[in-house]
């Protein structure tokens, strides 16, 4: 059993969006703790310290995170050493190597702020930094092992991997990721595929038209986890893009690559969305040429040949429109196109389009095909909604090219 | 003093990111609370009784939110029941409500668990739900109150506004957004602008090129803490960008409305990020015309004009490359067009254009002016940087017309 403490007043007053605790809980569930619970305190050290004596008492892990910079407000060396009830001792390594930052200081105090991330619980192995300035503690108090870990994540991660690397002992969740999927469809489809594995646990994770199904072990063994993903996958069908954590636009980019086709996009209502997911994917230059957000009727004209009496007579949100943006597209030298334009919102409905209708078109030189969408959600969520549409129907169109 | 539990074992398994503490936090500040601890535990009754019972106890303020659903693994209703020592008593009004959603199901079991979001504890107020089926809960538990509301962000929302709305005690804090300023600039700048205001509390918050300013009153008062802003806006001259939470693409389209100027975008490195950062804030359409998404040289050329020498002589990621791409997307039919070109890596480097060069260029008829950032970061955060340089650009451009 494991807990995870987060220091610091700008998460507690809301002004900052803790994602250490998911980072932590993740790792450490990887490495078969079970996290029995996840705290989080401002900076304060008589708070801070009751934290940890209490979560150490509860747990035989504990992964502390924060509060052990220069600032006058990093507190939590103080605070674990009034919990565990070890003195701190200034370690003469670390002094060595903070001392040419402390010099940089005129101000005395400034200095001794400084020198103060020497300080080392009594009988704590000390983890060096591999950026930044504060060390990470591992200290054994009673049964339970409390590691103190710097705040900023790219401090405190590689640290974390130090301490937990070495751990791991169940195997890895395996997350099957779905597109357009409702999470009720998925977990009726997979849990009949499941009835025959007992000891695998199933959570289902929705996002905006994303679903992730995620395969956990409880005691089956990484061969029934594997079996067990193999059968759920085969329930979900084309609707699962990956098997191994892959996005969806990561899953677009390496099929574009496998099936060696370029890609082009032609964006209304996402407005450059599905480009920069597409962008977002290392590598993507190799197969994306590039795109158009048309997001004026002009621009749908003169950058993608859109005719003027099929916006004159169906409108920019139409089939016939996203058909000829999605062929127009071509034209920027790709062999798949995909365009969207629909009603993002909040405002430009009317009775016959309301916000939400979206229609989304892919592109070959062979075929277009387009499809409606009705979306829920506000301008934000109608955006994600047809960005994931319109990547998924990329994917598929690849699939079977 | 106030607490948040969030409840849920995605959550305590990393999978899931929670958003809903910071939400909360954030609006039980706002309302006068500190808020002493942010507690997350798994779908556990016993845990989440014991959290819960420890919670109330010191605290005069406890959100819960998370199990209140009608699936197996939403136990927080018995877990609260169980902490405060209340029994829980079906509604009649709320199972009128969910008996056709109930009746939809032919499983008596499953019909079970839709009614049982009618059970309320003894003596607590119900709060409608807007949207989804599970109500939230306020009780009074000694000298605490206890509020349970549905885990849902868009469900849980609206019910803690409810409950907070008329607590608002202390002055909001106001917050100076700024862009490209280094964070330990800006509290130089700031610090000295505030000592005449010595009970303003400052906070700074930095993500990448941006940095938040935030004013928080400690006993100065409404009046105090505006003039405080108005001296620290001052101080940070041209670097900040609103002063009443809009961000940089809204501060950005406000300003374009202001001087009737319409916007296009050519991007290369950013690949469609500015465009959909502008087309993020709602009423974007009226002023943002549309851009480019020009990632292969044959596009800049095709679609920006840019010449062929220039990408031959200087390269597709140089000053001259971002000029003639910014002058090309006024052909768009835009008064302001920025354009961006850079390495966002991770390939793709040399040494004499590494990673994290990039390029950006603002073009009005009457000038072109172009920008050389050397930006840090992996990929993700390279592109993140450009798009806020480029959109600060295009805000400094506006603000001089």
């Amino acid at each position: 059993m494991a807990a995870v403490l987060t220091v610091g007043t700008e998460i507690t007053t809301g002004l900052r969006l803790d994602t250490n605790t998911a980072h932590i809980a993740a790792a450490c569930t990887a490495a078969g703790y079970r996290v029995t619970e996840a705290v989080s305190v401002p900076d304060d050290r008589d708070r801070i310290a009751s934290a940890i004596a209490r979560l150490a008492r509860e747990n035989s892990l504990l992964i502390v995170t924060g509060g052990l910079g220069p600032t006058h407000d990093d507190v939590t060396r103080e605070a674990a050493a009034q919990a565990l009830g070890r003195p701190l001792r200034r370690d003469p390594a670390l002094v060595e190597r903070l001392q040419a930052i402390a010099d940089r200081h005129g101000d005395e105090r400034a200095r001794e702020q400084v020198l103060g991330q020497a300080d080392v619980l009594e009988g704590a192995r000390v983890i060096e930094p591999e950026s930044g300035t504060a060390p990470g503690q591992v200290v054994e108090a009673g049964s339970s092992l409390v590691v103190l870990l710097p705040g900023p994540p790219s401090e405190m991660r590689p640290m974390l991997e130090e301490v937990l690397g070495s751990r791991r002992t169940a195997p890895e969740p395996i997350v099957l990721r779905c597109a357009r999927i409702a999470e009720s469809d998925a977990q009726l489809r997979v849990e009949d595929a499941l009835a025959a594995f007992p000891k695998i646990e199933l959570t289902l994770l929705a996002s905006p038209a994303l679903v992730d199904v995620v395969l956990m072990d409880a005691g089956a063994g990484r061969d029934a986890l594997v079996e067990a993903a193999q059968a759920a996958a085969l329930a979900l069908g084309e609707a699962c893009y990956s098997m191994d954590g892959a996005s969806l636009p990561e899953a677009v980019v390496r099929l574009a690559r496998a099936t060696l086709c370029t890609l082009a996009t032609a964006e209304s209502c996402t407005g450059g969305m599905v480009a920069s997911a597409i962008t977002d994917v290392p590598g993507a230059s190799d197969v994306f040429v590039g795109g158009v957000v048309a997001y004026s009727n002009a621009l749908k004209r003169s950058l993608l040949g859109v005719p003027e009496e099929v916006l004159a007579e169906h409108g920019a949100v139409s089939r016939e429109t996203a058909h000829a943006m999605a062929s127009g597209a071509l034209r920027l030298g790709a062999r798949v196109a995909v365009a969207t334009t629909g009603i993002a919102g909040p405002g430009g409905g009317t009775s016959d389009k309301p916000v939400g209708l979206v229609w989304t078109a892919v592109a070959t030189p062979e075929r277009v095909e387009a499809y409606r969408l009705k979306l829920h959600g506000d301008r934000q969520g109608v955006r994600q909604r047809s960005t994931v549409h319109a990547l998924d129907f990329v994917r598929l169109t690849l699939e079977r090219m």
